[in-house]
């Protein structure tokens, strides 16, 4: 990209000013458009060190709204970070709704100086790439404007700036190693990055390079090329984009019908003598886990009663309370409503070596969101395969993930509701909405079905827990967790 | 891919049986389903030599009705397709609105067999793979269906299969010389062959792989999943798709009003003369760019009476006849409408050494076809974006692409028509619709202006002919296709 880019004719100067000003102008009208609009509009600037991105990004916001952006400086991750999926620390900083953010460095920056300097080598460094081709288009799909910039000067303009820059002890400090680095070793940096955004220059989320010699030029470039790309957002918003086609590999499973639970149980005794020997092995298992720095991701999905909350019991009361947490998934509040609606799931995942229970998923989306209505046809058609990359998120960074179905028949639900309800310290358990979706059983069964068919994944598989008899499946919860972690060490 | 990829487990021969009588059923149900709703499906088979491609396909089309599908052989490029740009003979087999084309061996197996044998430098060869993701995105965008899979068979098995072909003098035609060098060179192949999967594997136009060692197992895969695909296309049809943002490098270009036209006139007597001089001229460059095989596409649109028809006499009263041709547009035939609309000018375009001169353009899309309501506003927003990539083919197979956008004012055309409804010689020319569409001609003025801004590339940018006299329009031309060649040469 960088071979073949011209890059334009700077206007005169009384050209130019008149034409910075209307675009000032212009912009602080699109903001008020763009929080009317709830259009969520993610922008990145990366470049070269000393290229000028942090002082024309500070005349940029000079134009906007304090309350309704924020910038958000990438600076090298933390160790708490780097604990996370490479993308976590860019995912929980997307804008809300008719917020603008502005990432002055961003994944391209980490991925790319990750390359650079060998800490990754080139089969995951293109994986990284992949990733971040999927993640910059879940958000354009989700109706987010992403707008990506790159600021380029020359090889030797660059050294000029910094020498500048480092004669003087006030500015000395903003020339980092890294810069020095990347002067020294330009024409190595030069085609990495080259690389980087001919393969991430996908039309949803396209880079602009700008020439950046000249700061007020360089400004106009980005607030003009900012103008029309909010145009084009505004213009897409609300629309239905295609559901795509799936890429990864899912493996049959049975429907929810054929799964026999007349004889899934289990004597008393043996449970008792299964439970201890299973949750002693469990025990083990997450030292094992917790020093080898495996992160565990255990997903719930269930119907009402069909024991859930004693299966997660039986889990968590293995383990160590300093490495696991369990996360009761509820409603979305209305800041995470306001974004994409795997931030929420982001931002409760684990640290590697730790254990992440969710009682309820991210799984709402193609269930209880699906079936009131909560998201259009189109969100939750879309959100199998979107899913799916989460997932493959997930075991890409290492992750042992393993999602249970708690399945019950109809009528040992009704005997549950019935006992709930008649027994007043159990009444707190059944609400008029437990009967309320008793009705759609049907309904749901469908969309069970459907879901558990389009993300049976081979690295993230659904297990089926059969629970008519809770003892049987909360046996078959700790088994089954145990043999994926035994699987993986 | 083909490294991480898992090819499944075939499942036991009564299994086997089952899935592949269902899957063949509801192939040809859906068949009926893809005719109703005029879904166009593309589905590409690639793969290795002797891996079954063509077994497999004609067990697959014995499902089908044949009054509505296409098998498309793509055997080597004719001489004739040669002198067009590469994607030519692939986009004109494009399927009907609810026709189904089955490509056995398609653009994949020309570029690779390509870069592998040489022919092809590798940043052609990169270049290629950048327009390729163009062309199904734009097939993808615009309601088509792709699908493509590639049929795998590992190095001993291929050998195996070619021997046996080979030893049986009824078979042995089946062996092309191009299938042993890619056993002897397998190695060498797979690394290109992968290396483009990737690249290519887009979530709107997947790359299947396809375990081919048994010939059932293959068409049961290739079935569920072209099952699957019709499934989401059908989905998705008829919904708007999002309008992508510009990457390509466009020009500052003055609005309409803004033209000076009245000091644009010339003498009878300069005209005369320059006409003279700029014939001349252009006859030598004809021959010029024929020999140098170089071919030029000359685009004309402009106001109704603007003079385009006379313009357009003058540049091709200076060239050889068989040399070029003049395509005049009016609306798309029924077997055009059923197509992408640029399906009828990829079919119009001229072979190398050659010159097409367009009367009316594809630029009807964002102009009757946008004011008349002819497509949807999704449609024609998202078409500037798709001619730029249209003419970016042209320009990289090496066009020389001239725009030219013949100007006139209101009360020029108004004298013109009343000119056209006095003389009876003339009335032919002038109809209730360009009294209809002067009516709108504001609308249209506010949409050539976005055309022309949206448009106005550098490889392929605008000119505008100040037509109010006619002579200084005609002389304007020539020089400015002229000056175009010129630059080549």
């Amino acid at each position: 990209m960088l071979n073949e880019w011209t890059k334009g004719d700077r206007p005169e100067s009384e050209e130019l000013e008149k034409r910075l000003d209307e675009a000032r102008a212009k912009l602080a009208a699109k903001q008020i458009e763009i929080k009317e609009k709830k259009l969520p509009v993610l922008v990145v600037l990366e470049g070269w060190g000393a290229a000028g991105k942090g002082s024309v990004l500070g005349k940029i916001i000079r134009n906007l709204d304090p309350r309704f952006f924020k910038v958000a400086v990438m600076e090298e991750a933390t160790a708490e970070e780097k604990r996370k999926p490479f993308l976590y620390r860019h995912f929980v900083k997307i804008p809300a709704a008719g917020q603008l953010v502005f990432f002055e460095g961003g994944w391209m920056d980490e991925v790319t100086g990750d390359y650079l300097s060998g800490r990754l080598k080139k089969k995951e460094y293109k994986n990284r790439i992949n990733s971040i081709k999927r993640f910059e288009r879940q958000l354009t799909d989700n109706g987010y404007l992403v707008m990506k910039f790159f600021f380029h000067i020359g090889r030797k303009e660059q050294k000029k700036r910094m020498d500048m820059l480092l004669s003087d002890k006030n500015t000395k400090w903003r020339v980092s190693k890294k810069d020095i680095r990347q002067n020294e070793d330009y024409d190595e940096c030069r085609k990495v990055f080259d690389g980087y955004l001919e393969e991430t220059n996908q039309p949803n989320a396209p880079w602009y390079l700008i020439s950046s010699v000249d700061k007020k030029w360089a400004e106009l470039q980005m607030l003009e090329l900012l103008l029309s790309g909010i145009d084009t957002a505004l213009m897409n918003f609300s629309k239905a984009v295609p559901v795509l086609q799936n890429t990864f590999p899912v493996k049959p499973i049975p429907k929810l019908a054929d799964i026999p639970l007349a004889d899934k149980t289990m004597t008393d005794e043996a449970y008792r003598l299964e439970l201890k020997a299973c949750q002693r092995r469990l025990r083990e298992l997450h030292n094992e886990i917790y020093r080898r720095k495996i992160p565990v991701i255990i997903a719930y999905e269930g119907w009402d009663a069909a024991g859930k909350g004693g299966n997660i019991k039986r889990i968590a009361s293995a383990l160590d309370p300093r490495g696991y947490e369990v996360h009761p998934i509820a409603s979305p509040e209305p800041h995470e409503k306001a974004r994409h609606y795997l931030w929420r799931f982001w931002n409760r995942l684990p640290k590697d070596g730790h254990i992440a229970i969710f009682d309820r998923t991210w799984y709402g989306r193609v269930m209880v969101e699906r079936l009131e209505g909560f998201c259009s046809e189109n969100d939750w058609q879309r959100a199998y395969y979107e899913i799916n990359e989460f997932e493959k998120e997930l075991a890409d960074w290492g992750a042992i993930v393993v999602k249970f179905w708690v399945q019950i028949d109809k009528d040992t639900q009704l005997e549950r509701f019935t006992l709930r309800q008649n027994t007043p310290e159990k009444q707190w358990k059944i609400t008029d909405e437990d009967w309320r979706n008793r009705e759609k059983w049907d309904l749901y069964e469908d969309a069970i079905n459907e879901m558990l068919e389009k993300t049976n994944t081979s690295y993230a598989p659904w297990y089926v827990l059969e629970s008519n008899d809770k003892k049987y499946a909360r046996i078959k919860a700790l088994k089954t967790v145990i043999a994926e972690i035994e699987k993986r060490l």
